[in-house]
């Protein structure tokens, strides 16, 4: 087994242990699955991720999808290559009931599958993320003709999905989207519109991959005089096919443009034109597209997609960092540099590792404690999700962790690939190592899916501000437990009451922001986001650590230790963090509301 | 003027405003400068940064540098054609004397004038950089037919320089260099040596613009068993050019390899064997390298190299973070996205600006916090080395804060450069976009002329934990300056305070650091290093916003207001970190010191 990939033992850790899957597998959903069958799937998982996913990886970087004169994309041809493997062991279909030719695993079994193809290239895997959370919108919300037509076939992998939310002049600001939807007649896939309008960051938009792309493509129908409704309430949403059923040809979608990025570049990322004329379907211009549910309804849809694209975005993140790690430690074993700080002599006074530098030593723990806490934390929001079908207080649950699993995978993920540069020194900053290639793919996480910013007004405004005050209260019953439990080990006692100081932070710092005017709370929300996922994630390493420390898991010895050494590292080193942020917080400050441009 | 340059009211407030230029030229030094011709070179640099140094940005960063058949390196030409401007204006030689064809500039002036030359092209304007410290220690150490044959010409920009310091297996460490110097008798340039060995991360190790290129080349003269000493004590430093003087032909170097980087590409970083026996001057293999100064003296010459290297590489630093500031700036005034948070409307409620969204005005604040603070550190330093050379006092402070200069830019101007891509969305992901380049490029800067690990043990190892605390206690003195002054603007009273309250904080962990064993202080050098980094810059702002508070400087209303506005966020938002790093220190954690590897 590739070193670089997430280890067996932790997602058996993470997933038996801490997370009890065995408990989500007693669900009457779950009746054909059972230990070993889930187990046999992540094995195969990490497999195919390190023979077909990982030997591309540099190689899609190095040669960027490329516009034929046709307007075509194409991409390295690997990545097809690995996604026809991926499709034919079913994977793409791992999530889905059984009725639609899936497997029917766990949301969280699944995520842990999707995890090693991410560690292994986040680029290629991107491909089958967006087009299991496109067949599964259709899935959900789609007429039976919809489904058999457009879900079945991503569901197969032969067809590939995407999103098609963003414009160029919006982005964060769907409202403004531009895009119009003309009714265009009845088909056999529902009531039929013809789109305009442009289309930006489309991932996948464009490949030679899969037999055809089906996009769900959010528009505004107009009113009777021709104007486009105002704000977010009038989009809907349509799919949008490539070519179209029937064999009924090319219809009016065209590449404009790729997208030429720092890294994650074996996504082709598109500007796509819809209704530009180049392609007339049935005679005349536009782009077909088949109304999903209900008109006014695309956003709330496309939130469904979007709520698992943000996990997916923070897996992602994980997996980027938890690889980068894995690379700093086995550079920081091998290499050696220095002698040692105490002044002790190796024989022939020949150089230490520099694994033996506290310094060192530090960087790979802050490592360990973003990378593992990060995928912790995502695997937790699948497990909620798995129990939300039945439980409404998990599904609360994971609306409120939603944004922290996206950002703070994404901010500190980064900054865990940004310290596994630093532990390779000047060959960090090269191309020849794959921490510098990781270190650009994960500076798009706390962009894409909504940038930190947004994620900071979903949380403190949607999320805790204008709720009722439920699943802030859900949340703090859960770390009252663990904290409960952890008292009871004399090595973590001291970190359950920190989390209790925290915790109870948090409560003050939520109240001092509800007595507040909406929008001086909402300025400091980037700030809380950062203090509150500090506070969660202590909370899970906290859970975690309970459970090494009382060997309630079949994990070695080092391997408790070392989870126990960094939920320490964690309540030692980052935890005090959250002062800063929460002081800033609670002081309510003005210093960056309305500051005139010239001042900058 | 472009807008993504260094301000040039920026410069006129840093130097004559807050560092006293107008007292530096007073020396009898530089009788022959006023303020008008201090001015102009300003002038002329920006212009020049603008005209020569900005176009080519890019695509010296799409066109590595590369290695033709015969082993030499070629660079984007337009590299050449800056550089040959800017040799024809003098500006290799500005900070050098008349007496060497110089300018005899201030440091502080020229590194003023650098700054624009960085803030344009970090990469093409390495080359300088390098050029302009080796000519230094030719200057200083050299004899006066080393100086006329090896100096002048870097002085006149026709020849460059480099350093090799670093080899593959040796680079934190350089007690471990093997780079083996045999005597091979004397030369007109002094004792000549036959130098055998492999040097690593060249910048400038080949190229094709300059005449000739000057290595200052460290290297170790084996005993009479013909084994090299042990340890950093038995280095010497030889000068060893790639073409032999005299017309004697090229000398035994060979270009092993180039080394592809994240970024700063324009810059071609090379392997150099020396000593392989492609080339056989004189008839026989090993290069030729003439001592300079002493042997044993080398990596204490090299040091005066490296100081300044160190300082260059923070003004470089700063340099790209003031670049990404004014770029995210000015996207953020022309893009529009979302509606103001506190419901009010625009003119047919279209979307506002984004520069409006308080999270994107706490952005630009980070931005401006970390760019125009670690400018004014550097430049402060600068000014430092300028008072050294007659004010003792001056020269320890320079050497307590050049490893903060160093890393405090360095890692805050990345994470400048990382929120200047996030002001700018998914755009600044692109390689259309100008941030995404300036953070790749900037991500070198924690790395080269030592970690930021390795400034850290310098800072609290070698200038405070093992000095005789005077250059701590200088700075003491200036910082009490700062908030005398400070307190008698109520606007600023408070910061002074918390200045006050936060280098106690130091002076208590410097005490609690100094009274433990040397190994487990040394184990939170890092922590001590961002902590004090952030106490430095500061009294930085304070001592700023004081001259702006009390109006002070010619600059206008908005320029004075908008550094009290950024003075008023570092107090507010950032200065509450330290906290967290000191409170790390203080324990004397040694949760990161022989932790088992197998416990990662």
């Amino acid at each position: 087994m590739s070193h670089i990939l997430i280890r067996q033992g932790e997602l058996d850790f993470l997933l038996w242990d801490w997370l009890k899957l065995d408990q989500i597998l007693q669900s009457p959903r779950f009746d054909t699955l059972d230990r070993e069958t889930v187990n046999a799937v992540l094995e195969l998982s990490a497999k195919l991720a390190e023979s077909d996913f990982l030997p591309h990886y540099k190689a899609a970087d190095a040669r960027d999808p490329w516009l034929d004169d046709n307007g075509d994309v194409h991409v390295l041809p690997e990545i097809g290559e690995a996604l026809r493997q991926f499709a034919e062991l079913g994977m793409f279909g791992a999530s889905f009931a059984e009725a639609y030719g899936g497997m029917n695993l766990p949301i969280v079994v699944n995520s842990a599958s999707q995890s090693q193809f991410m560690a292994a290239n986040v680029a290629t895997s991107a491909y089958p993320m967006l087009t299991v959370a496109n067949a599964r919108v259709v899935v959900e919300f789609g007429s039976e003709a919809q489904i058999a037509k457009f879900a079945l076939p991503q569901i197969a992998g032969e067809t590939f999905g995407t999103m098609c939310l963003s414009e160029p002049q919006a982005g964060s600001g769907l409202g403004d989207i531009r895009t119009r939807a003309e009714p265009d007649g009845q088909s056999d896939y529902g009531a039929q519109f013809r789109l305009t309008g442009n289309k930006m960051w489309i991932s996948g938009g464009d490949q030679d991959i899969s037999d055809n792309i089906v996009h769900l493509v959010l528009a505004k129908i107009p009113d009777a005089d021709g104007r486009l409704p105002e704000g977010t309430k009038g989009i809907s949403l349509f799919i949008t096919p490539k070519h179209l059923p029937d064999d009924a040809g090319r219809n009016d979608i065209a590449v404009a443009g790729l997208n030429h990025k720092m890294g994650y570049r074996g996504t082709a990322n598109c500007l796509l034109n819809l209704g530009e004329g180049r392609f007339a379907p049935y005679g005349k211009a536009g782009a077909v597209g088949y109304l999903i549910g209900e008109p006014g309804q695309g956003l709330a849809m496309m939130f469904q997609m979007m709520n698992e694209a943000r996990i997916g975005v923070g897996l992602g993140a994980a997996a980027l960092a938890y690889r980068g790690y894995r690379h700093a430690l086995r550079y920081a074993m091998e290499r050696t540099q220095g002698r040692a700080l105490d002044g002790s002599k190796t024989a022939g006074n020949a150089p230490i590792a520099i694994i033996e530098h506290p310094d060192v030593q530090r960087m790979l723990l802050v490592q360990k404690c973003y990378a593992e806490g990060a995928l912790g934390l995502v695997l937790y929001c699948a497990a909620l999700a798995d129990r939300g079908r039945e439980d409404d207080a998990a599904e609360q649950l994971l609306a409120l962790l939603t944004p922290v699993a996206k950002t703070w995978s994404s901010e500190w993920g980064l900054v865990a690939n940004d310290l596994a540069i630093q532990v390779h020194g000047g060959y960090g900053y090269t191309r020849d190592f794959d921490v510098e290639q990781l270190y650009r793919d994960n500076r798009l996480n706390p962009i894409h899916e909504g940038t930190t910013g947004i994620q900071g007004l979903d949380l403190l405004g949607r999320k805790i501000l204008r709720s009722d005050g439920v699943p802030l209260k859900l949340l703090g019953e859960k770390i009252a437990q663990t904290i409960s439990r952890a008292e009871k080990q004399s090595e973590l006692a001291q970190h359950a009451q920190r989390l209790r100081d925290a915790w109870d932070r948090v409560g003050r710092t939520v109240e001092t922001l509800s007595a507040a005017d909406a929008p001086r709370a909402l300025a400091n929300a980037t700030h809380f986001l950062f203090g509150f996922g500090h506070v969660v994630v202590a909370w899970l390493w906290l859970d975690q650590a309970e459970i090494c420390a009382s060997a309630k898991t079949g994990q070695d010895e080092a391997y408790r230790l070392g989870k126990i050494r960094a939920c320490r590292f964690f309540f030692e080193v980052e935890l005090p963090k959250i002062v800063a942020w929460f002081d800033v917080c609670a002081s309510l400050t003005d210093v960056a509301v309305a500051v005139p441009a010239e001042q900058f």
